[in-house]
């Protein structure tokens, strides 16, 4: 348990060879000698009526002189057995802890409560390796590959150049008892020794990173027992470069040095970072064998040292777009010397290696309901399919979800708002601000808002404050702000030809904070471009309507699915269906570290994904507009309706007339500008 | 022709293409576009009544506009067409030219007319790699992997990490065309991308070098026609750090930067040589895409970098024996960035891959009769055996065969002895020396060799002066100069208890030349110690003679196969079956080099290679007793008899008395000291 996959075997048969020719994955980095204690497992005693046998620890042999020393030594959890030592005596019930430190099958996300199952590349062998002897000269190197066979299965292993000057040392400083770590990707490519370690190495690491244009995060995980050690992120310091992709891409252009520059930039933050979450773990930088990869395509080329500049302009040519794998060395990430690196494929050229980390995660071809997956940063990555079919395109929503381009935006941090309600009556808000608990019309609100004040607008928030001025009828679903109000409610102020709404006067010293007219057609150009880009797949697909909603990213983590779909960002679902899932880019690059079949996995998928280009479809344009208005001017959202009382809708008209054409003509010097 | 292949095809198939579905390599690079000009062939015109065939130039299509271009551009021989564009019409009888420079498929050996068949590890594949779509977003790098696929059927290919950066300003600059230098060594292995040109790239190249401690040799080979292209030597700058292998072994376990600096001064040297080679070729050292080295065991470790501490002492441990393959750049090695390096393997201990190179080209396993192998350096390589079973040891000869420990001896360098004939009658020497053509006795003699003196003698010269004295009765069986003749000739001179051979007075300023009795026992203990060897190994192989004699190096070169079976270095044999092959570890380098077939050949034999270690054989101090006689005390030299008029050999006796155990208790020392 828990696979429940039984047979039958001699009397005397080791549990873990049991394990093992049934296909039941248990680690053993001392290969049977009862010293790593990596192969723990538990008997279930009683009667189980459903397999007609009754288990019992009088059916498996008593703790033998080996077990008994490592339990004095190293302790074992009561109940707990070595599964190399414990021998099969009779019927037994064997349960293969999924949960502990010392021998974790599984992780546990962050996010959610999906497993993940074991099968790392790389593995810790320990050896026993003959003595020198002159009738038989082989290579200290030589003998310990022909032993790495004999006990561990390893043929024709290759050796990482490296260390070959320190393996006669290294095997007399351990007596000729050394551990090996050995690496294997693809099957069909020969394992590779890459490192090894006098006496018994019990230990293994790997890193997952996804490299953001903003943030770069990072898991660090031991490979042996698949626990999560440490997790943390840092700034991308290519930020200093330019804010967002093309102001980076166009830094490269202009300067000759640029990409070396930003190269240099990006893999010192990872190196800092690997410090930082080694320093959390208590891990030894050098103990980390493995390193996955995921980020969008500009951050991954210039991750690599390729120049992006081809990502900038059509075609938007990826110089690679395949998964790749070398030494970590190679590209200068400071680990142990003989540690790989991973990167996951890249969808498109501007669908990128975290795209591919988050359809990983998400699985839409692992399921038959239609699974739509977005990560909004500046730009949208759009996955949509099932089982059958996969399509996915990019959308340039621009900064303005980010807080960017909005005049009282700002990032999410302490003194911004982040939730707001506007009262449809009276049409006054109340909003929460980041650091604070109460709302802003709770008593003590003001006092324990004073320290950092009230200081913007952050991302989600903007969201809602919009959404919640359409539906207490302040803007129509064009997206106007109603003059009139102005002479019932003093939160609507004339701003030159246009209204703003007030959300907060300001204190002394304080900013006054309002929503304008340019703030809404932000909001609007960004989420008609979302919307199109999905409607775009939508009609790749065939549907009308998705079944699940999967936002992934930070922004999708502190967004209201109700208000987004509100807004019209996204297509008419069951709200229970619209799941934020945090970082699954990073969550796809850490399935990838700790089993190799899922780069398998993701490299055939990417391969079958048919990719979209926005730019190239003719009716993109037309969908843009539409998606303008709030929610959209011509699709319903009836499974919406039923949860949120939405704003009767202007029928469709085709009037003519003066303001209508003037703002068609703007919209579409939208759509083409997102277009570009 | 020359392979014999014959086969049906339809009327139109590209002759290119007939030959590879009958498996007969023709070299292409450009992949059927007649721009290489690798693939040329020619009609043999006439009747062939073997085959039943009249093959006619009228068979052929005649040449097309891209045949002709090439003409135009290039050249092209008379007779000689481009098979790729070529079209079989009718019955053809087709040679593929093997000595051409354009499209050898062979090389010839300096020292035989053996040639070698090629499959070298790198292939250079032109492509016309798909533009960048928008609709089908692969990258640069993976559009140009599947045309790599779809063109030359290359599978699954890996990629070197460095010019991942630059794949895309190399199509770029090629237009889309592009040449990929590909590296496959093992077929089990997946193939490598290890180099990407603009264009057509019609060139590549390897090295292969034999590192021994005096001297570094190398060949530079084109790896398309299979050229030798240049071929040098240096010294070893290891020299300075000792003279022989075991006092570099002393200065790395007494200097602890020792092995660093002795790594560094060889991979300086060969670079340099590089260099060299380069030159004298015209050839760009980035084009050499492929290394082959082979080295005794000391050098191959301190060149890999490896402490050779372990091969000074008993068990004589290798670090590795096995054959290594990585990049050149990994150990420094100043090529093309992309380069592999391969190393064959190490037989033993004291027998390495120079003796692995020279198994290899002489292929004692390839053939029935029992062939004695042996390369004379300060460790004597000894490789006996036939295609059932081959047997290794080596021997420790000593210096005294490259004129160390020799009163007279030095170095073959003009003014060197290298020829001495001594007259049995008069016991009045004759000798040539390196520089000069005439003998001492002719006319002219000592005007000719006024520039350099009359110096020493060098290696070869001692074998023979010693052989000489044996023949004509100045020193017995046992080696002693017969002070007797000191009355009646004027060149045997006293010299303290013992006696000289006096062979040159020296004129004003030379120095006197003599052979004493101390050289005299220096090489029978050098040529003890060989014989000994050789002897334990007939001993294993259960035969009385051998067959055939290859004597590798350069001290083999220069010796006359007669005077070393007269001393009894060497078994009874057929002197004509005694032959010099030279550099036989180089050659062995060349093959790996140019078909990597011969490395899984020399790879499988090694390990088939039963290893003797002489220090722990209980008969090899009564072999070595019995060899310190000349030609030895115990084995008769029939053949040698047949030839040469030897003297009259002794009554095998054991009368005691003084002066034989005296003798025999100083042979057992010198026995011990050649096994310690």
């Amino acid at each position: 348990m828990p696979s429940g996959k039984r047979g039958r075997f001699p009397v005397g048969t080791p549990v873990l060879d049991a394990a093992r020719s049934l296909g039941v994955y248990v680690e053993s980095v001392c290969g049977g000698r009862a010293t790593c204690g990596r192969c723990q497992i538990e008997v279930q005693e009683g009667n189980f009526a459903k397999h007609k046998i009754v288990s019992s620890n009088d059916h498996i042999s008593p703790k033998g002189a080996k077990e008994e020393r490592y339990e004095r030594v190293r302790g074992l959890p009561e109940h707990r057995r070595l599964s190399c030592s414990a021998m099969i005596l009779g019927d037994l019930v064997i349960d293969v802890p999924q949960d502990t430190v010392i021998n974790a099958q599984t992780i546990r996300k962050a996010a959610s409560d999906r497993v993940i199952e074991r099968n790392a590349a790389v593995q810790m062998c320990y050896v026993e390796v003959d003595e020198p002897d002159m009738h038989k000269p082989l290579g200290d190197l030589d003998r310990l590959k022909a032993m790495l066979e004999k006990d561990w299965g390893w043929k024709d292993l290759l050796v990482a150049p490296h260390f070959i000057p320190e393996v006669q040392s290294i095997l007399r400083k351990g007596n000729w008892g050394v551990t090996a770590a050995i690496h294997r990707d693809m099957d069909s490519s020969r394992p590779f020794i890459i490192g090894l370690y006098p006496g018994l190495k019990n230990e293994a690491y790997g890193i997952a990173c996804d490299i953001g244009s903003t943030t770069i995060a990072m898991h660090l995980v031991s490979l042996l027992s698949g626990r999560v050690v440490a997790s943390s992120g840092t700034s991308n310091p290519q930020i200093r470069f330019g804010e967002d992709l093309m102001s980076r891409v166009s830094y490269v252009m202009m300067n000759p040095d640029g990409r070396e520059a930003m190269t240099k930039a990006v893999r010192q933050a990872v190196n800092d970072l690997i410090g930082k979450v080694c320093a959390e773990g208590g891990v030894d930088r050098h103990d980390i064998f493995d390193c996955v990869f995921v980020a969008n395509p500009i951050m991954h080329h210039l991750f690599l040292g390729i120049d992006p500049t081809e990502l900038g302009q059509a075609p938007f040519a990826l110089a690679v777009s395949g998964a790749l794998q070398f030494w970590a060395s190679d590209i200068e990430i400071e680990v142990s010397r003989g540690a790989r690196l991973y990167t996951l494929p890249c969808i498109a050229g501007h669908v990128g290696a975290d795209a591919a980390g988050a359809t990983l995660s998400e699985g839409p071809y692992r399921q038959d309901r239609m699974m739509l997956l977005v990560d909004v940063g500046t730009n949208a990555e759009i996955v949509l399919g099932n089982r059958s079919r996969v399509v996915a395109a990019s959308s340039p929503t621009g900064p303005a979800f980010e807080g960017a381009e909005i005049s009282s935006g700002q990032r999410a941090a302490p003194g911004a708002i982040e939730r707001v309600r506007i009262d449809p009556q009276t049409l006054e808000p109340k909003y929460r601000i980041i650091g604070v608990d109460k709302w802003s019309d709770e008593d003590g609100f003001e006092e324990a808002s004073r320290t950092t004040g009230v200081t913007g607008i952050c991302g989600s928030a903007i969201i809602e404050v919009v959404a919640e001025m359409y539906l207490s009828g302040i803007i129509s679903e064009d997206g106007v702000i109603d003059g009139a109000l102005a002479a019932t409610s003093p939160r609507i102020v004339e701003n030159g030809r246009t209204f703003s709404y007030l959300l907060r006067e300001g204190q002394a010293g304080e900013p006054r904070i309002t929503v304008t007219q340019n703030d809404i057609r932000a909001i609007q150009l960004a989420k008609a471009a979302l919307y199109a880009g999905v409607k775009l797949l939508m009609e790749k697909q065939g549907v009308e309507a998705v079944d699940t909603i999967r936002f992934a990213g930070a922004f999708g983590s502190f967004i209201d699915p109700k208000y987004a779909m509100v807004l019209g960002l996204i297509p008419d679902c069951d709200l229970a269906e619209v799941k934020a899932v945090g970082n699954a880019a990073g969550t796809g690059a850490l399935m990838a570290l700790l089993n190799r079949d899922h780069r398998r996995e993701i490299e055939k998928e990417v391969g079958r994904i048919e990719k979209i280009e926005t730019a190239l479809e003719p009716n993109f344009q037309q969908l843009f507009i539409d998606a303008m208005a709030l929610p959209n001017k011509v699709d319903p959202f009836p499974k919406l309706a039923e949860q949120v009382k939405l704003p009767a809708r202007k029928a469709v008209t085709d009037t003519g007339g003066d303001a209508v054409p003037r703002r068609r003509s703007r919209d579409e010097r939208a759509a083409r500008r997102a277009r570009s």
